[in-house]
């Protein structure tokens, strides 16, 4: 038996063939035509799933599940809720269900998603308590309790992005103030390197971005701090030291058996996994006692088809 | 059949015969002698509980499980560390079966014990995942997730007073600074408002406390926060609005049926539940959803002898 799993994002869509072992044998994407609605995204996701299926010669009765990893949440009563598609409260899974009548549909949130691999396959296999920070733009949360993703009582858990975690100069998206996503997001990496070069700091960041502060990316920062630029250091020290309080306050918590750290900033995991295990130890109880392990995901981009063709 | 829990604290040991309901049949206590050290305390649990069946014509093969709660924690070996009894990884539950070889022993933090009780039998009832809030002299924490305690990989989980939710002006003994304890608990509102006391307000506090800013409690805070006292009112709305950075970050990340608040602070619970579900929702992301019901505790001190009685 095979697997498909759907990774739906904001401007394409990329669909998968995954065996047992969570290898993607093939793939095959489009764009996602947020424009055109609802419906219309369902038809192109029955397409996408159909010629992929009818062009590596498999027949439908050898799928086990689809599985679909969206950029926003579901609810208690499986309606989906993806801000940047425009859908509130969609019967997602009712309108793949009939496309695809004979096989079992899955969905959720691409943060969990993405843990659920990592978990199956990747940095967090074999652990009972796994928990996924995936720091990009924003900064997502998977949470895995023996083995399951967890998302809470009403489905809109695991939301670790916006834990309030200490007093920040601007505020959440979310509408609070200090939510871990304003201090631990490539955004707030590249807005407080932005800040501390407007305050007149000299920094070899400005010039990588052509003296135009609007192009500073976070790959730059991370590259600076290896060339000791002090703009450089001193935003990604206090990344560091605000992500180590939040895993902090989530092994106080939680205590996992293993925390991982995925999403674009990771690609920096020789600078993030440095010394962030000290910097943990400084805000937990129980400082002697054995806490979670501290990692990088390995999964990359493929963890969104992966882990929606495993979702059950 | 019946169960035995005993609640072991700092000054006092309470053993209690409980039924199948969760009612507390017959109850007996001895004083914690501390300065003797384990084995004595262990003679003591010993005594106490045999008499405790004694005197009640009650024979051990009746008793399907005697269940402790301590304060302190039990690691993933099942040694028992109590910084106040002087206890550091302790065979505690060897040494209890030793004395009562033909039944189950258990043990958990107290503050998870009591969130056993109050789930079972309390104000978290028939939830799959309820968190409850200890706030008394420190900020203690218990985690249900179906109904069962959750304390993490390592047994130390579920330290929730020790979750960093901002940035205060003292630091926590467990040496961190912006735990949720140093906010919230009991000790947390007696030294804000000292605080503003020492700053040159005027407060009826101070009368209550006869002139002697170190007499002050909670409850006077609480008592004059009723009065519109102006102190009482910035400490007890401070209070308030750290209470709800801590349940909506929880929200966020765990999104429990229903966040219970016990311990000695919650018998303000006129005051604390006023206002706290609105406060709550400016911290949550998902504001339109349906989101976890805020309580107080039912059970009182009583949960630490029923919540030990029904661990398994």
């Amino acid at each position: 038996m095979y697997f498909v799993g759907v990774d739906i994002g904001g401007t394409g869509i990329q669909a998968g063939i995954v065996n047992n072992n969570g290898e993607i044998l093939f793939r095959k994407e489009c764009i996602t035509r947020v424009n055109e609605g609802f419906e219309t995204i369902i038809d192109d996701i029955n397409k996408l799933v159909s010629e992929l299926l009818s062009e590596n010669n498999l027949d439908i009765k050898e799928i086990k599940s689809i599985g679909f990893c969206v950029p926003g949440f579901i609810n208690k009563k499986g309606l989906v809720t993806c801000v940047n598609l425009g859908w509130k409260e969609v019967n997602f899974i009712e309108a793949i269900k009939n496309k695809f009548p004979e096989v079992s549909v899955y969905a959720e949130n691409d943060a969990t998603v993405a843990a659920v691999a990592e978990a199956k396959f990747g940095s967090m296999k074999n652990k009972d308590v796994a928990v996924m920070y995936t720091l990009g733009t924003g900064v997502g949360g998977g949470i895995i309790i023996n083995e399951r993703p967890f998302t809470g009582a009403h489905g809109v858990g695991s939301e670790i992005g916006h834990t309030i975690i200490g007093e920040n100069y601007y505020n959440c998206n979310c509408g609070s103030n200090g939510c871990l996503e304003t201090f631990c997001s490539a955004t707030a990496i590249i807005k407080y390197a932005q800040k501390l070069i407007e305050e007149g700091n000299k920094s070899i960041i400005l010039d990588m971005a052509d003296n135009n502060i609007e192009n500073i990316n976070a790959k730059m920062v991370f590259d600076a701090f290896r060339e000791n630029d002090f703009v450089a250091v001193e935003t990604i020290n206090r990344f560091k030291n605000y992500l180590a309080k939040a895993m902090g306050s989530m092994i106080n918590t939680l205590d996992p058996d293993i925390i991982s750290i995925g999403g674009g900033v990771s690609r920096a995991s020789d600078i993030i996994l440095n010394d962030i295990k000290d910097l943990v130890r400084k805000y937990i109880v129980y400082k002697n006692e054995e806490f979670a392990d501290i990692v990088c995901a390995t999964l990359g981009a493929d963890a969104g088809i992966i882990g929606a063709a495993f979702l059950q």
